[in-house]
């Protein structure tokens, strides 16, 4: 009888950095391919209780791949995480240098996605610690990419941007990295729209829609239409926003993203800007209707504020109960862009105290999000 | 004849690193006498270049130093640095290792007195490179001290808030960096002021207060107090506010500080907010008078806006001839402020339309302000 040739762990720990770049490069169906090549190859590999440790890492860096290409349900997203998890961290004493670096870099990708930024930048911080033991440039433009994306979402505009620059000029490099440009250039145009820059931002998305179209992605495409649509409503040019922002939306339909709803929202609410009541009113009807199919709460008030604010005539018992729903679910960038819509509307109409009274609001908002992105108590 | 005896540059080494000791810990007068000491042993020493390189970087530290504590006249002080620079900059091809890592370091120091911000971040993002080398955990702290100071004016709180919170352990060790340790608690509590937290600045500002006066250093002491008004209007307790004020007003005026015009400013500002009017007016003609003796431009006009606002009666020309000349200087953070002040005086005195037409100048400064801090154009 043959003896079974165990197979050198080396060999298995090539696969485990090829499986690795295809989940970089999001490809999903080579990367389960690969996957599944490395489980069977695990079974008669040489004992290596490292390469064991990076498979699982491994593994937990699909599921955040997966979870972003197609979001699961909370439950069992929630599940099948925390079970990987468990298994890593029984595990945490034994990882060192370049282990310890995936661990603490993919633990903060996941408590990112969590939208827990202060754990997600503590993990993250502890991974920077060993970016000297990583040689591969694109691991490295990896790391910069997340690290502009969490400094964008807290607002720290100067850094998000260096590292998004130094992202950015990796991946530039390689062909197959293209979704990755993308994001950087999202982030890129992110950071300018913050800082009311709207028209630096232009070329970064209009670029992000080339590419997105090359790379055949609905849902980068989709993203990218619905960013142009935001940054001419930015600047002024409602016409052009209302062309992208629909773009966005046909796309979002055929494809029942999930954010549809948020999509026909920015699209009703230019139309209703550009006193384009009839096509407005149209827009509003559907997306309240979509968005109750997509139990999306949300959205449902949203819809009902544009309605009760721009609709045949005025409904403040309606205006305020959005704003009673936003301040419960302090969700201050929702209060502070409509109080601001609202004020700009009572002047247009006439109602100076009115006015005033949503300009309070915006500032109070301004200072709650101010307040909300303190994330220090020394 | 005896042979003058050259001195090993070791020896020079050592000592040039004693005179940096006391440049850190702003003792000027023992830097002073260390100063003088090198120079005389340079004399003899023996040829060394790097050394000679050392003591020119040192050169300049020293004057950095000097200029904080006593702000030379524009004019002279830009000479002298400029010498200084030229000097190292000629030699900046020998400048390896830890002189380059003192150069760039020095350097970003220079630009950010000038607030030259960009090229003092870039110089210090080159310092950093070299940070490595410095096994000094006092340079250490100097180092991140600066970085916190840095993006404290860019507005990237979290950012300062981390780099603050690593110098602070440092210096806390040491009993002889209290002029540090007390620039980093400032540093901190402006971090809270700007989110909005002023409650969290103050217990920083209160130890602040109380390490300055050991320290027994009146222009630390000014500050404190300073911050401290500002702490607590934040907080709506003008009482306290103004008592604080007041105190610092005292002091910048008995020590002929050249911020004296802004502390009477703010403290004029909250007794006409608590209409105590005046004490108000009283303050205003004294602050009035001493920015013209300071041909303070900026302060004249600030006073006559709080004269022409909370005075008798209303001068609306004057109001809009400040924020003419605000706009000219594009003096946006200031814009935002009184905007906002104006805006509430005229609501409390039934002047929705006005106090509209401010608030909608507050938001265009606000948007201004995001402007100017991008310092990015890719």
């Amino acid at each position: 009888m043959r003896m079974k040739q165990t197979i050198p762990s080396s060999y298995v720990g090539l696969k485990i950095n090829e499986w690795y770049t295809h989940i970089r490069q999001f490809h999903v169906a080579e990367a389960e391919r690969v996957k599944l090549e490395v489980e069977r190859e695990i079974e008669d590999m040489e004992e290596d209780q490292d390469l064991l440790l990076y498979y699982s890492l491994m593994e937990f860096r699909h599921r955040v791949m997966l979870d972003y290409i197609k979001p699961f349900g909370e439950d069992t997203s929630q599940l099948e995480f925390s079970e990987l998890l468990e298994d890593i961290e029984g595990n945490q004493y034994k990882l060192t240098g370049l282990l310890e670096y995936y661990f603490n870099f993919f633990r903060g990708m996941y408590e990112f996605k969590q939208k827990m930024f202060v754990s997600a930048m503590m993990y993250y911080k502890r991974a920077e610690k060993n970016l000297a033991l990583v040689s591969d440039d694109i691991e490295k433009a990896e790391f910069a990419f997340k690290m502009a994306e969490i400094f964008y979402n807290l607002k720290q505009t100067y850094v998000s941007m260096s590292y998004a620059v130094q992202a950015l000029e990796t991946y530039q490099m390689y062909e197959t990295y293209t979704v990755r440009r993308i994001q950087c250039e999202f982030v890129i145009a992110g950071n300018y729209d913050d800082m009311q820059y709207p028209e630096r931002a232009l070329p970064h998305l209009e670029l992000a829609l080339d590419l997105a179209k090359k790379e055949g992605n609905p849902r980068l495409i989709s993203s990218a239409l619905y960013n142009l649509g935001n940054c001419y409503e930015k600047m002024g040019e409602l016409q052009k926003a209302a062309e992208y922002f629909g773009k966005s939306v046909s796309i979002c339909k055929s494809e029942k993203f999930d954010n549809l709803p948020h999509s026909i929202y920015s699209l009703t609410q230019v139309l209703y800007k550009q006193k384009n009541d009839a096509e407005a009113q149209k827009k509003y009807r559907e997306g309240l209707e979509i968005a109750r199919q997509y139990s999306d709460e949300l959205f449902v008030e949203l819809f009902q504020f544009l309605h009760a604010l721009y609709g045949k005539n005025i409904d403040t018992e309606s205006v305020s109960h959005t704003f009673q729903f936003l301040e419960e679910h302090m969700l201050y960038p929702y209060i502070e862009e409509l109080a601001h819509d609202a004020a700009q509307f009572y002047i247009e109409n006439g109602q100076p105290e009115k006015a005033l009274s949503f300009y309070e609001k915006m500032v109070h908002a301004q200072k709650q999000i101010q307040r909300g992105d303190c994330l220090y108590e020394i």
